[in-house]
């Protein structure tokens, strides 16, 4: 599908999507650096959570998604949510070759920064279900680093918990716990933070996880996929001021406003409740 | 006042004290660093906001926090508030000779990371008008490097904002826009968040500040000096496992809990409403 639009193509909106508020966690990175540009942020939240769901059904939501933005004139495709990459980036990547919008996930920026920042060669990753049984950061930790060991920890109950927005009790808390002791009894250095709603807990993780492990998170390292991807098409936004953002939603738009104001800290303004089209038998 | 108590002197807790919540910042840090000590918070939260009293008012109420502290059996205080330690740090210094316990203030280490951070030399201080009036910041960067620059912006309206715990509306924004435009246009490359309330507003702040300026936090900087303080003199605790942790407040406990539990992101457990004692005649 062409992205038909009458802007000129770099005034055209960054579309960001992800299950819930997650992907505002990327969000945020990408205002800080690059301001100027307009972005469009969707977050599937009817159905909501990714982390349980298969690998075909993410897929095909996915392909829903990217239509969704590529009708709203986006001029790049970040998938801000880790299960969604890991289950669907390469068939995006596929589907859309050839229409000048490209197409990137949060994965193996994120691996990569590990890579970097590991000492030890002992990296962990918090991750939903669907993105440790997809073994996609096990590919992409080995793609950059064959030697490093990586120690992987679903985590089904966070991204849920993070999502429902109810304050730290000590039942969460102890959820929490699990988790990171599982990473702390590998003995890692670093731990990638590989679901975008889990830097949303980063005080509860790091104090669990110690001073003596780094945090990456997707956000940063997708910040510089983002704006390579588009000098290379010509597509940076160059004016002076900030640009524009707006937000779509599939479910109730009042919880994505409440959570979403509180996590990224600004005035969501318009936000609109969108119905996805369910993709042509040909997909 | 010696601070006499049965439990052996490691054992004994760290004490933190803010005019609000601003504090937890720092109580954070120290979490996550110092995982097996125990601490005591108090929140002077019926008093708050400090940013607008005068010096001579903030060194009476800092000196009945740490006769309060003290007498709670604190092996060590921390002043993580910029107003108390600007106006009471040398005071309490003075009071406190003797007793074999350290009082730590969270200006000088945050002006020695902007220092070492800066390359600009251009270094920028957001903090409340008591701090900036004071000139605390302004007289430590200066001894640490006389010939770093400063530009302090007195931002009267950004704790209590926070304190509030609403959610950022678009006259919020503009306030904190106000602040931030006064450091762009100073074109400083490392920010001090002078106020311990500040750093609960990071993602904003990071936003508007861009990623050219390097945010420097009075937790970070102060962890250091109070691990070598209690080094020193053989307080360390060294048990292994989590140390405890409770709460003081004079004003309302409900409030506190959850705008706390909120921010620090865990159940504050038992928070004690109490009244501090004025100052002898003497004092």
């Amino acid at each position: 599908m062409p992205a038909t639009t009458e802007r000129a193509a770099s005034d055209r909106p960054i579309a960001v999507f992800d299950s819930g508020v997650g992907g505002l966690t990327v969000l945020h990175e990408l205002l800080v650096s690059l301001p100027s540009e307009d972005y469009l942020y969707l977050g599937d939240t009817a159905r909501f959570p990714y982390g349980d769901k298969s690998q075909a059904q993410l897929r095909e939501f996915s392909l829903e998604i990217s239509d969704h933005l590529l009708a709203a004139g986006a001029k790049l495709i970040v998938v801000a949510c880790g299960s969604a990459t890991a289950a669907a980036l390469p068939l995006l990547e596929e589907q859309l070759a050839g229409t000048g919008v490209d197409v990137l996930g949060v994965i193996a920026p994120a691996a990569q920064l590990a890579v970097e920042a590991t000492e030890s060669g002992r990296i962990g990753v918090l991750a939903t279900p669907a993105t440790v049984d997809s073994g996609a950061y096990a590919r992409a930790i080995a793609a950059s680093d064959p030697h490093v060991v990586l120690e992987s920890v679903p985590c089904p109950d966070l991204a849920p918990l993070i999502q429902s927005g109810v304050p730290l009790d000590e039942p969460a808390v102890e959820i929490v716990r699990r988790y990171t002791t599982a990473l702390r009894a590998a003995e890692v250095d670093t731990a990638i933070l590989g679901c975008t709603h889990f830097p949303l807990f980063a005080p509860i993780l790091r104090r669990m996880l110690g001073r003596g492990v780094h945090l990456v998170t997707s956000g940063e390292g997708v910040v510089r996929s983002v704006e390579r991807a588009l000098a290379a098409r010509g597509l940076l936004n160059e004016r002076d001021g900030e640009g524009d953002y707006r937000f779509h939603c599939t479910g109730d738009v009042d919880a994505f406003r409440e959570l979403g104001t509180r996590f990224l800290q600004m005035p969501l303004g318009e936000i609109e409740r969108v119905r996805l089209e369910p993709l042509r038998a040909a997909a």
